[in-house]
């Protein structure tokens, strides 16, 4: 096959678009901002929901749904929430379609459908969920709840891009509600560093865990932790986030509870969140040129066989050598996909599971069959090798983990690599107009420095970093005083 | 713990909604006619996505997403099908809210941001989705096409009750396309199979296979072939439904594909679904005056076990033995809860237990650690037996089954009560108010007998059965000619 990609050196966001879809992960649609994601993509996102929804329940929580609706009326019930989304919320508005009377075989709204109250499609469900909470809250021994919830949430987004920048997107959203401050951050944070985790040991995406900037928090809370990573363009790409919300929500919709000693106190809430923005994280920080790169463990086919025959008896004598091993790879938890179509060239089958990331191809050929031989290719080093076919059960398994360590390792050499220490702000600029990267600088704290520096080199501080030392300095704009370096990077 | 639940002799419908509530499966929310998923009710729809969703692939699906919208022009695409469901459409007009000037804190729809075209959300995904195949299908080679999405719906509906008729619910929507009627009948009766094996083996719900009459089809298709399930108030409930859509979405999204002979054809569909409303099934199939009574292969808690102690000495003798038994039972993929709270008395817990619907309860208590036994209770039929603690790693998984066969047959046992042969209208009628059920008898085939039956009955043919042996009669209300008998009854 032809892939007609683009060269990332060239066009990296043309590059990033084309592999979406030639990959067979998603495209646009005919609605507005919103994608379809295709099989391939969606089987990807699937291994993702099942690793993190096991990482869920492990740490106590349960899965729940809440409705797509948000009455205005609760909508702003937390003002600052209200106010951060309002500017991208779509609106129901009616509830019925008629007959057009003007145009034959079209339909408009119903005018005497019009909504008492409008409705808004969820951007976020912390409204209508702490709205429900208020019922299920009375005492401390309703705490804590911990619920999750999978869905699709609605922003209005004027500029989209798949999977990065959708205006609807498939999420998972946390709300958890507990007695204290201290056990709400505690949750704050084990979430994040499940993210963390998931983002490493999974997407092979080494991550800076950090806080956001009173800027840059989720509208309504008092604190917003994130995960960092960086794609192969120099860009930032933040991957989840987990918001401490102190007892904003609690307030808002009146959720109190009784206290062991009979007091009745506000209950403090947290909220955190990952979406298909994943999708695009994985195939920025891993793929090449030719096409994806997956991390074994989220590979929806982790092995692909091809073989090289000529005529009906060649190619039965190797399907019966492969479907023993298919079944031995499968007993592992290995998926496997034996690749006997008549329709299409090897050349042809090898491009086309190199553009969609399969890891691990083999093939096997008349000579692979007299010398009980296999030729064995990685996706990542694109190494080739000649293995005994009878080891192949205990080989692949092995390969398999040192793929999955080796793109976690190229990703981290990448970051370490793309990472500069910078003390002043021509070397800022120099060092995001050349080379990119996360920049490590010293800032004064203020709003406003970050805000100009934002305007002048569209650089925005990612965050700054759990368990950095401290580190006298001054900021590398206004001279001011500073304690800790941050993390300046463009970002996605 | 004290129930109060109605009986099911007294108040129906009371006791089903009471019972959903209470039980923790579902509530209804701030939006009209939108209910919130609780975590149990959630986990057991989990439970039932994952057998559908492993079934589903057996077959060849494969899983995809598509946009919440559907534009209006694409709406109207399929005549039938925008008709059918125009009056219950939920319709984005705008997309941005703003601060409303006449009303401090208040946020208001912006009047500047009004959408060129109106957005329905999607009541079904036949539009949008065959909107995309024109794009996925140009030859043979692109057929058949098997995709699933797991999704949320909207139909706006004027009354609402929990699971069974809710204006957002979720579903699985299947829509495959073929390259001959043949295939696609095919696929339409496998997919119906599918539902059918699902609704006896894992619900313990026997349903009747059978086709809609022309009245009753889905907007859009040529055939609507369905299961019915009966409640045991006597009512009727459609579990699924599988529609053969024939080529009325290939022509009116114009998708064609080349053939082996090099013509161009259009392409013949079908689409097929279940919804949280097997929710509602399985509450009013099965459970009883004291709560849920849930078949061990969808019940998230299989079996509970609750310690009956006095200090600590004993309950950490029984949480070893406990403790012990549960590696077992887990092992074996039994989900096992010990409740080894102490803020309840026993009694609470069993009661509690009992609501929930958990298929076998084991007591513990000081004279059981004496003997080396337990007792073990059913849910379903309420025996309760003395075992030895030794053998319950064996005995457990074997109760489990049989009460998953017991729950089943007694279901089908009530129906086979519950269907009549009547011969006359007025039969018909002392049958549905005496006794309910099916009733089965001869229809003259014209939509207009079915619809005055329906009026006044309020009884509607279920369907007409599949491999339904012809019997000559005559229709009991008309006296015209009949070939076979069909299914009527009141349903939900």
């Amino acid at each position: 096959m032809s892939k007609g990609l683009p060269k990332r050196s060239e066009d990296y966001s043309l590059w990033y678009n084309e592999l979406v879809k030639k990959a067979g992960l998603a495209e646009n649609s005919a609605v507005r901002g919103c994608m379809v994601i295709k099989p391939y993509g969606y089987a990807i996102w699937e291994k993702m929901q099942r690793v993190l929804d096991d990482m869920f329940k492990a740490t106590g929580h349960e899965n729940a749904y809440f409705p797509l609706f948000v009455p205005k009326s609760l909508f702003e019930a937390e003002e600052q929430n209200a106010e951060g989304f309002a500017k991208e919320c779509a609106v129901v508005t009616h509830y019925r379609l008629q007959t057009d009377p003007d145009k034959a075989g079209k339909l408009r709204v119903d005018p005497n459908a019009r909504l008492e109250e409008e409705l808004i499609v969820r951007p976020t469900s912390e409204a209508v969920i702490w709205n429900t909470y208020k019922n299920w809250i009375q005492s401390y021994r309703d705490l804590p709840l911990l619920i999750n919830q999978w869905a699709n949430v609605v922003r209005w987004e004027m500029r989209t891009r798949l999977f990065l920048r959708t205006a609807e997107f498939l999420w998972q959203e946390g709300h958890t509600a507990h007695a204290t401050a201290e056990e709400a951050i505690a949750e704050t944070e084990q979430m994040l560093e499940v993210y963390a985790t998931f983002a490493e040991q999974y997407l092979a995406l080494p991550v800076i865990r950090g806080l956001k900037t009173p800027n840059e928090r989720f509208a309504g809370a008092l604190e917003t932790y994130c995960i960092e990573g960086l794609m192969q363009d120099g860009k930032a790409l933040q991957a989840g986030t987990s918001h401490f919300l102190g007892q904003n929500f609690a307030k808002a919709f009146d959720v109190k509870y009784a206290t062991k000693d009979g007091g009745l106190e506000h209950v403090w809430g947290t909220s955190w969140g990952v979406s298909t923005r994943l999708m695009g994280a994985l195939v920025m920080a891993h793929s090449d040129d030719e096409g994806l790169v997956l991390p074994p463990k989220l590979a929806p086919i982790q092995v692909v066989i091809v073989p090289i025959y000529k005529g009906e008896e060649q190619l039965a004598q190797i399907s019966e050598k492969v479907n023993q091993l298919k079944r031995e790879l499968l007993a592992k938890g290995i998926s496997v996909k034996f690749d006997d179509r008549d329709t299409e060239r090897p050349g042809f089958k090898f491009a086309e599971w190199e553009l969609k990331g399969v890891p691990v191809r083999i093939a096997i050929g008349a000579r692979d069959l007299e010398n009980g031989t296999a030729e064995v290719a990685r996706r990542d080093t694109k190494e080739k090798s000649t293995q005994q076919f009878a080891t192949l059960a205990d080989y692949i398994p092995a390969l398999l983990d040192e793929i999955q360590e080796n793109i976690y390792s190229k990703a981290l050499n990448y970051r370490e690599e793309h990472t500069t220490k910078v003390d002043s702000y021509e070397e800022f600029k120099q060092v995001l107009e050349t080379k990119g990267g996360f920049i490590l600088a010293h800032w004064d704290g203020t709003p406003e420095t970050e805000e100009r520096i934002k305007e002048e080199t569209k650089a925005t501080i990612r965050c700054i970093a759990l368990n950095t030392p401290e580190e006298d300095g001054v900021d590398m704009v206004t001279g001011k005083p500073s304690k800790r370096r941050v993390y300046f990077a463009k970002a996605y």
